[in-house]
């Protein structure tokens, strides 16, 4: 066979990091970024020089329990082996939770159907120390039921220019929201939002905006004024960038396991 | 009134803890611990010297979710000011929970009637990034019934000299264990095991010890043994600290909470 069957194969990462010490996901000029160390660590394993893209970027600070990223290898590897490589090299903070190989058409971005983020709001009087950088702190009671209220508001396929970072809106403002809703789990209220891609910042603005209005004693319709706006000064603030999480991507047809993972 | 009016109260705190960056709660030689700076703090707040005691020592890297402490204290500041100083002079991952006032004859060790731990094992193929000093990580798949079967013998008065640091019991070796189980959420193993008081090392023993007896296909009774042979080197390895967390101390009567707490 000889140099002919060392073609490109193209495999995608189900990954997981604590977003608290990186720059985000994506190679910036300064900072370290998750995509830094892991084109550094496989170019440690198979000697190429090697791109890694991103289901999306995410800020400095995020976090991820389902981030999905692909990249084209030359090295025979089993995936088993690749998997355990990585996690040797890269830090505890950044963890290969799964290895899929995928066709030459998969695309980490372009073929992801869904991506669902969480948002944690950590609500007690008194901070947490497990909650540091894992969770936005709020130290009024909140109430999940205008949570869901607010949050439903915003289901369906609307204009987000009101909940979109100023001056980052490359392709239209227009998203489609499929799933948003509240969970408070003792202390601790989740919010899972599920749409088919995001604005910049546009769950972190959603989460701010919703505890903005709760505070204020607003009407949890309210959302509609300002989704209607139209404009980022009718949103709240951002809220933190440790409180959220990607947490899954969704592919059709869906990415499957390597065999091993028990 | 004048100076009579000053005299000593006592007070209890509700402290919760990430031990990962400490050499445990008590004041050491070498290495920054809990009770120093909890300790630094009270002093800063009433220029008075104030020494803490706690309901236990844990060991570095140990965390606490329920930890009481008690001292006390000239000033009279009231409760809620003595507990958000302390949250604002304090890091981030230390935290005052809760604020007490108790009577003088109130000790957070020899009143306590019940102490309960928990201990955290992430049971996944792959690390995780979040569990990274938060819990044990077990690559092999757990059987919670195996655990339980086994936890289930150490309930009762008994002599764990088997499941103690060698060199420590200063008391004797008979303690009792009123509660022992363990429950599986989603990849994260919790075993909870209250009792009236422990031995050093003991519960990271009887841990490291179930543990080992699975991946050995011991039987789950083979815990009998290890208790009836009083010998420290019949158990198992000792588990990680950074997977224990000291979650509740029961007194009679319960400690009562001042009323802002939400």
């Amino acid at each position: 066979m000889g140099s002919g069957s060392r073609t490109k194969r193209r495999i995608a990462l189900l990954l997981q990091y604590d977003g608290t010490e990186y720059n985000g996901w994506q190679v910036q000029a300064k900072g370290v970024t998750i995509q830094d160390l892991i084109e550094k660590a496989l170019e440690i394993i198979s000697k190429e020089t090697i791109r890694v893209t991103a289901s999306g970027r995410t800020d400095a600070g995020v976090h991820a329990l389902g981030q999905i990223a692909h990249f084209d290898i030359t090295s025979e590897l089993s995936l088993q082996k690749l998997a355990g490589s990585l996690n040797g090299i890269l830090p505890r903070n950044i963890a290969v939770k799964n290895v899929y190989e995928v066709p030459a058409d998969f695309h980490s971005r372009f073929s992801a159907r869904e991506r669902e983020y969480v948002y944690h709001i950590y609500n007690s009087a008194a901070r947490s120390p497990f909650m540091m950088n894992r969770a936005m702190w709020v130290n009024f009671p909140l109430d999940k039921l205008f949570f869901n209220a607010s949050l439903a508001c915003l289901v369906g396929e609307k204009n987000f220019a009101s909940f979109c970072k100023k001056t980052s809106a490359e392709d239209g403002t227009i998203r489609k929201i499929l799933f948003a809703e509240a969970e408070m789990n003792n202390e601790l209220l989740e919010v899972k939002i599920r749409g088919t891609a995001f604005l910049h910042n546009m769950i972190r603005i959603i989460i701010g905006t919703v505890v903005d209005n709760f505070r204020h004693g607003r009407d949890p319709e309210w959302m509609h004024e300002i989704i209607a706006s139209e404009e980022r000064e009718a949103a709240g603030p951002t809220a933190p960038a440790s409180g959220l999480y990607l947490n899954n991507v969704r592919y059709d047809p869906p990415l499957k396991s390597f065999p091993s993972a028990f």
